[in-house]
């Protein structure tokens, strides 16, 4: 049977540090601070962006939570983003997705300072992580939550041969730049994908982005692979499931992550690690 | 044996299109600008930066070959680029590679303007790359110049498995996001991989970027598979061999790029259109 892969455990191990780091700050004179937009009302949105501001002041940053109408036009919400770049309290901007359709989200996302951009989707920061540079940026937080997470688990990336299913820009990608800057062999699998198995057999670490309950099955991983689940699916019976079949896919994986409980809490923990980050090196161009 | 793609006449094709469409943009008043800037005098360098202004010169444009000493100081270099990215007759701006030790190249990169950046090495441009942004924007010449083979040679690449080996930020990585956008399934492999034959194996197209003469057997690649070759390489005769054992794997291949006359009239063919896109847009934007 697979090692459990506890992601809440590593998450509230990295947030004590972050706690720590946090104080740390604060006693230099510097509060990290964080500001989170939130546009329209979207349930889940809502839900994600009271949790991020209620981390952030849980752990003693300075947090503001700017909430738009879904009708705010985009000159507005640039205006508010130009504001936050501007105001030396806050050191990390995120913008709640998704946005209405009339505002493009690659014009809101490019209008953050690439220094204070916390989710790391600014092209500046992507095209870093992509061509390897060697100096301090952010990057996409899902993707730095599940680093941490082989890590800590003295997983070894370097050298390992990896699948991932979905290229989104928030998960996929942004992986495949961290894995392939690790020494990893990596390819992206996606729905144009002629034979993904061809693939997910050899693969010693597979992670799944796909949106799709209980998709991958033990028959297409390799015995002893890590199998790493970014999905959270919820079934008509209300339960929560990952894009893995976890029970099915356990039982040849070496370690894996249970949904909830893996990925997710490492997501927003790495967030509040990123926005230490972002102060940190502020304190460094002064 | 496999077909042979005509480098030569692809871009001699692609460079009379450019002629044709600078002759457009010259008539309504805007002529392409391109300047080269060239820090010391590595033999390659001086060559290849001559073949970029003369090629520039033939086609029309306005044309400024910027020579440095290789004792120029960062911010010497940095006031050039600065001054290239304010003067409105110039459209695209290009550093030639290596640069001394002492001069960062990603600084020097990272100043010149995203706009007028027609090697696309900015992370910016990188990173829109990677993301696949819809907009208007450089990328790397020698990828885009392969994807035109391509295309000339009715190979299609939807779908299509992709093996490249060399992850540089010059053709691998750039290359795998074009695929990666033309909905491939792309795997780089580097010298870390532990098994590229497995991918080499099953890829229905190869490109080799890795600087090692005759690297590639026709025992490593199925039978059928495109292969591209970007490796240049003089061999003790004073012969150019790509990466590829061309006659071996001509013997597998369905088509293939010689050395010479493939990829390598491509990258500056493209580099002379990428600096009439950047004219254009430049007009877009007034």
């Amino acid at each position: 049977m697979a090692k459990v892969i506890d992601g809440k455990q590593i998450a509230s191990n990295l947030n004590q540090q972050t706690a720590m780091r946090t104080q740390t700050l604060i006693n230099r004179g510097i509060t990290p601070g964080l500001a989170v937009v939130l546009v329209g009302d979207d349930p889940a949105s809502v839900i994600y962006t009271r949790n991020k501001s209620r981390q952030a002041n849980r752990l003693g940053f300075y947090s503001v939570l700017k909430k738009y109408p879904a009708e705010v036009s985009e000159a507005t919400l640039l205006g508010e983003i130009q504001k936050l770049n501007d105001d030396p309290q806050i050191h990390g901007i995120l913008v709640q997705s998704p946005l209405p359709a009339h505002i493009p989200e690659s014009r809101v996302i490019e209008a953050i300072a690439p220094q204070k951009d916390v989710d790391g989707f600014n092209p500046v920061n992507v095209g870093k992580l992509y061509t390897n540079d060697q100096t301090n940026y952010p990057v996409a937080c899902t993707p730095r939550g599940i680093m941490t997470m082989l890590e800590t688990m003295d997983i070894d990336v370097t050298g390992a041969e990896v699948a991932i299913i979905g290229r989104s820009h928030l998960v996929g990608k942004p992986l495949q730049s961290l894995m392939m800057n690790h020494d990893a062999t990596v390819t992206i699998l996606h729905h144009a994908s002629q034979d993904a198995n061809y693939y997910l057999k050899h693969a010693d670490i597979v992670v799944v982005a796909v949106g799709k309950p209980q998709f991958l099955k033990a028959n297409q991983v390799k015995p002893g692979a890590v199998v790493i689940d970014v999905g959270i699916n919820r079934k008509p019976n209300g339960h929560l499931v990952g894009d893995v079949d976890y029970d099915d896919v356990s039982s040849v994986a070496s370690a894996i992550t249970p949904v909830p409980g893996g990925v997710g809490p490492m997501t927003i923990a790495t967030l509040m690690q990123q926005t230490v980050d972002l102060a940190e090196w502020s304190t460094n161009n002064d």
